[in-house]
């Protein structure tokens, strides 16, 4: 009989296939598991899979009374209130570093899409505008990337890989941390800094309770009308109304965003607007990265039914 | 009084303005010029500015008896027939290399575009399908680039560029063109072979009547159904009607599309497959490879009419 193992955020049932193969998964589709499953089904269950960002508050946690593992499918566990798992002797594990290819390869793609209008160059050429020669804002030209400064605010193993591959666009690299890393980059001890230096930003920051909007509109002017923001962190971080008002008034350029404030869901506003690059939160979603997370989820879970400690313990 | 200068193709008033304070230009639209211009008119033109890539056929030439000067905007001039040019006495001039970054980096961008299929991912938040969770083929989950064989058909500034870029992003480059160059790269010495060991191929070659549909069925179908292919060249170094077909069975997962063989004009099956991302020939299209290739156009000018030897020829 394989241990029951609750899903408590939303996933593509593809994504958990492997998992489904040695534990009996109940899936809340990303609902409070109560609306789902009867209180009664809810009790024995001693391990949850969440995708990191998404919320698990106390009174959830009140209706899984022998919760012992909280498993986080990606690198991000800032949906994890510590005060109340501690309190629980609730263990909680991640994904360490398993997609930081995956979500640099994207970033990478947001902030060039972003920067040379690929959404905007796609519709022209797929509506016959480019064959009619209609008015496009593509014959505004862009500045280049070669010769840019590129500013990292959060230097861990995705900032890193961001780093390295900016770099090879003849970039200048610089990035913001909390403290300096042993890295060839120009190091910035705070973020205003780094943004006034930097014509394109990306926010590769571990995100947490210290974060929330740290990027705000003050701190979108520093980047100028030139200027470029790549979210692949969590929504929290920036603020949203700050950045669709900057991207609606063009205080900056443009923006490639993968993750929002509130999940599964882009501000409307955002949605009509030209000058950004939506992605619906696939920054890790690669072959590779999924069988990454895949592995260290099923590692976490293995150790924790085996009584033994959690190979990727986080808090 | 300012030399008059035949402005042969389409371009956008913009891209033309710097030249335009030095030369008097006669805009052709990308017409035939004696549609547009009257016989008298065209007589005493003695140099024209063309993109390159449209052919200028000897009737056209008839219709430009002083004509001394071709001059290219862009890099290549796979338009000019050399015999036509040569047996009027005709000087081609190019624009090298002033535009590499910035195609580089759109061919990076529609390499990643492609594979992560961000055309799809912007529609798919834009159009609320995220927030509903309606089911998308973003589900299944694409290759990463790390690890993955990258193939550069034509090894010069661009295609240098591209590979500095893709090694950056821990792939494997590999190359081929006519010879081997001193590139830390593994050189093919054909292209069959480069294909069949390429998950991504970038189509980088220097197009002329010696790569018409180089890249045809058999060859495309040598990247495998994971394969991906960029084409930042010419239109004409694929067979167009085989790549259509290719994306439409998945015999190759997909494509990035800045060139075409006729344009401005994507075919009409091209503009409907999500599999493909497609930009308008925007590739040199920054604002400093704009004031690279104007100042390449400009010098060649200049040199020619005041009679010196012209600083970027071909042919």
């Amino acid at each position: 009989m394989p241990e029951q193992v609750l899903i408590y955020s939303r996933f593509p049932k593809s994504q958990m296939a492997e998992i489904a193969r040695r534990y009996d998964l109940l899936d809340g589709h990303g609902k409070p598991p109560i609306e789902t499953f009867t209180a009664e089904q809810l009790k024995p269950v001693r391990a949850l899979i969440t995708a990191g960002g998404q919320p698990i508050p106390g009174p959830v946690l009140d209706t899984l009374p022998s919760l012992k593992a909280i498993i986080c499918f990606g690198t991000g566990y800032d949906g994890v209130d510590f005060s109340e798992t501690k309190a629980r002797g609730i263990a909680v594990a991640n994904s360490p570093g398993a997609n930081a290819n995956a979500v640099a390869e994207i970033a990478m793609g947001l902030m060039l899409a972003s920067m040379r209008r690929l959404i905007v160059a796609d519709r022209y050429v797929r509506s016959g505008g480019w064959a009619k020669g209609e008015p496009t804002v593509l014959t505004t030209m862009p500045p280049g990337i070669a010769g840019r400064k590129v500013g990292i605010y959060g230097l861990g193993e995705i900032g890193r890989k961001i780093a390295a591959r900016c770099a090879a666009f003849d970039t200048e690299v610089g990035y913001h941390s909390r403290s300096r890393h042993d890295a060839p980059y120009a190091y910035f001890d705070n973020l205003d800094a780094l943004a006034e230096w930097s014509d394109i930003l990306f926010v590769a920051v571990r995100a947490g309770a210290d974060t929330v909007h740290k990027v705000d509109a003050a701190l979108l002017k520093k980047l100028g009308p030139l200027g470029t923001i790549v979210n692949i962190s969590r929504g929290s971080v920036i603020d949203q109304k700050a950045l669709v008002a900057a991207l609606q008034e063009k205080t900056i350029a443009g923006a490639g965003l993968d993750v929002y404030e509130k999940e599964p869901h882009a501000p409307d506003i955002l949605t009509t607007l030209d000058n950004v690059v939506l992605s619906p939160h696939i920054g890790g979603q690669t072959a590779e990265g999924l069988v990454g997370m895949q592995d260290c989820v099923i590692a976490n879970l293995d150790a924790f039914f085996a009584g033994r400690p959690l190979p990727y313990p986080v808090g």
